[in-house]
């Protein structure tokens, strides 16, 4: 009988084994392309400086970030906090060690991150972030934007058996369009009103717009530009010409010769919340499962340091919060079939304590190979420790004394039922 | 200039990403050697009830505790705090999940845990814990405490070139000594007088145990007792039979037949200090580093879950405190040579932007051949290019028209500085 709650927390991803297995064979596919396309795994501190973790946190994240005390000390004594996500501590950590690194810093972090916001499905309190960016000093050349996207796409189709759709777009652009609208000082307002619209029905968001008393032919034009999306030409023949729309074709340019054409696709819907953002910004999703909303973000900033530093860090980088994602591929049934098996190869089957001695080597000899065993140990019945092998591994091998004397053993494949040779 | 401290708090591990990758690299090798032992992975939250984890803690170990609260609260509404080590939050899960979990359970945990020590030199407030355990349900045959020694011992020899040490004993051979001394009334004072033995000087520890009051034949005795350490047979002489002994001559000849014969000694000073520990108990240690003390350890324990549950789980597990480990490794020259490279494999450079195009191409197959590869595309003078090249990549590949038109371009290893050819 259980003394206790044993539930994990709400908000907390616990997986059985099994399950296990596929999340981390996820997160290995991301790391690893990751590490193929060039980037520096670090990793920072989980607490961090209340100064560090607040410059940058406003509004609800602020809110939701976890103080940290110890036992002996009252709340108000709190200086250190759980980091919220990877920007804040990769911006301290590129201040601090700048002399020792090299820019442009291509540095991949993947780990643990807290919030604690309201527990709700889906949503996590601690939960995975893999996250890429490139970090100039002074200056970073903007092709180094789809470099990011490049690699963020690469990421996602490593473990992703549907197409993954790049919808791209640059906040220079837009807000250089809301300057030749004549509608700036409203901008504010206006990025809300895009950011929202993909949610709320088109009658709405020229409601929206409507609300702040601009111009009927205004409105019209905004609300065009809302549902602009293609390639560059289909953008450039809205007839807006600034800085961003150079931008978009460099970008575009870039993303077609690393092999995305086809992949991507410019989307005036696209404009982050984030003021932090400052260029080139996108949105990764599925378009057979439209529901599952944006899988993945990014975008370029101008300063990732401002708060720590005058020096300049201009930056580009993208994030796949993996706990969240992989629990809607979950409810989705995007977890590829292939994944779904027991998570250890071999498990071996000695049947007297004798046999113990070949069951060892036949294990050393597997592991040599790269296979997971298992050498089963209990004092159960031949019927009990196969039950066990089929539980825990992929195939098993029953060590007896015919195994011995002919020194060959049958493999049984507990998938398909199938038994192969194996000499020992 | 720096507008804040971003030094990161003391007792935190933060490296550069050439050291981050000698540590993944030996973190890896970890997870790999225990993967290879048939253990399942499993990933439990950081944070976690306080009725949970303040079960089992105490004395210390419960004022080293972080509380964890968030913004809006107050101190006294903490309810959670963050874990101090992975055997709580184990002992929770094996309760939790007991019906989906096929038992003897193999587990390892790699990851975080947190204590709030005082900051000192090699002494971490978050640190990366290494563990393997197998639990049992009800009962766990003694030949699994040399199934987590072996693989314990082979976890530490696959980054390791020095000789490793595997330290042996059995805490009811302990107890029944002491009973057949006719001491065990003063066994807590005993144990802790053994368990301090190795860091003062003998007479020390003869003093400490004459102070107790006992007869100066016993003196004698337990000293010896405490002296001896070799093989089975060497302990076997002391004259004492017990349970401690058989179990002591079992799992002595299960790791002679796991290839250990050599690699480990009984040896009666180790007695861990924790009560945790119930038979089997062992510590690791370099025997050409002594002054590192034990590098990880571990032991059977009667009970994991006996704080949350009535039913029985029995197991065995050990533990390499990982950042601890790096640190004294790094202190003493441990780190391999080999493992000391530029994070990345290969660095393309083409000489203008018209081959960025052929520059992609070749980092494509490069990395379809498992090369991490970084392309340069910074707009800056080709010496420059080459340092920043040298600085983050083992080697370095320069693309220009003529590289193009002969379809092959010279690979240069920065390290030897050899050049040879790579077809486009």
């Amino acid at each position: 009988m259980k003394k206790i709650n044993t539930t994990p927390l709400s908000g907390m991803q616990e997986l059985l084994p099994s399950t296990q297995a596929i999340f981390d064979n996820i997160k290995n596919k991301i790391e690893q392309t990751y590490r193929l396309h060039g980037f520096q795994h670090i990793e920072t501190p989980t607490i961090d400086r209340n100064e560090v973790l607040f410059a940058k946190a406003g509004g609800d994240t602020e809110k939701q970030i976890y103080r940290v005390i110890k036992t002996e000390e009252s709340a108000t004594d709190s200086t250190e906090s759980l980091r919220f996500d990877h920007t804040v501590p990769l911006a301290r950590y590129v201040v601090e060690h700048e002399s020792e690194l090299t820019f442009p810093f291509r540095v991949t972090q993947i780990g643990r991150n807290f919030r604690g916001e309201r527990a709700q499905k889906g949503r996590f309190r601690e939960f995975y972030q893999c996250d890429v960016d490139i970090i100039g000093r002074n200056e970073l050349p903007l092709v180094y934007d789809a470099q990011v996207i490049a690699t963020f796409y690469d990421a996602l189709k490593s473990f992703l058996d549907t197409p993954v759709k790049v919808r791209l777009n640059n906040r220079k652009f837009v807000s250089g369009v809301l300057d030749a609208l004549g509608v700036s000082d409203k901008s504010a307002e206006i990025y809300s009103i895009i950011d929202h619209a993909e949610k709320v029905p088109a009658e709405k968001t020229e409601a929206a717009l409507r609300e702040l008393n601009l111009p009927d032919d205004t409105v019209v034009k905004i609300t065009t530009f809302i549902n602009t999306h293609g390639d560059y030409d289909m953008i450039a023949r809205l007839g807006y010409e600034n800085t961003g729309l150079a931008e978009l074709k460099q970008v575009s340019e870039e993303l077609e010769k690393l092999g995305l054409k086809g992949a991507f696709e410019i989307d005036m819907k696209i404009v982050r919340g984030l003021d932090y953002y400052t260029g080139t910004v996108f949105e990764t999703t599925l378009p057979e499962y439209p529901s599952l909303g944006s899988i993945g973000s990014g975008g370029r900033y101008d300063n990732l340091a401002s708060n720590y530093t005058d020096q300049k860090f201009p930056g580009v980088g993208a994030s796949i919060g993996l706990s969240r994602l992989f629990y809607v591929m979950q409810e989705n049934g995007l977890i590829k079939a292939d994944n779904t098996t027991a998570p250890i190869d071999v498990a071996i089957i000695p049947m007297s304590s004798d046999l113990r001695d070949a069951a060892y080597k036949l294990a050393s000899k597997l592991r040599a190979e790269g296979k997971s065993t298992d050498v089963v140990l209990t004092d159960k019945k031949l019927g009990d420790m196969m039950k066990y092998a089929s539980k825990v591994a992929k195939s098993g091998i029953v060590l007896g004394e015919s195994e011995i004397e002919s020194k060959t053993a049958k493999v049984k494949d507990f998938t398909t039922g199938e038994q192969t040779e194996i000499k020992l």
